[in-house]
């Protein structure tokens, strides 16, 4: 299933469509077998927030994040309610 | 289907994992009620993939970009190799 349907479907059950929609999602596949490596992703969610806000008005209520972790994948999401005019 | 599993999935089938793997999805759903709004999505995946490069040794050859356009609606992925070591 390509990405754009599995986003796409779930736009389709969000009631009305006033807002602009922005979601971000990174997905971080660790090699294994290195040692414990750095764990940035929390840092790395704060400055690509900081980025989009330079593009979108973006306030912190407007913003909801998701982690999920299993084994040497981590995928963090972003969901972001950019209020129009 | 979660957004784990779908990444998750994806990832299974490429061969070893000897490199870190960072994916970057950037979904904008436009509200389409206002006028032609500008397309920043270029821009901020510049910026994203400078800010991932802060964390990262990412070098253009291990970026490879994608991006599908349907209706009010896009997404941006970008998949990342970074190298071991």
């Amino acid at each position: 299933m390509s990405l754009l349907r599995l986003l796409l479907g779930e736009k389709k059950k969000s009631a009305s469509v006033a807002k602009e929609r922005l979601q971000l999602i990174i997905a971080r596949e660790r090699s294994g077998n290195e040692g414990p490596a750095p764990d940035y992703l929390p840092a790395l969610q704060a400055e690509l927030i900081a980025v989009i806000s330079k593009y979108a008005k973006v306030s912190s209520d407007d913003i909801k994040l998701n982690l999920e972790k299993q084994g040497n994948f981590e995928v963090l999401e972003v969901k972001i309610e950019i209020p129009q005019g």
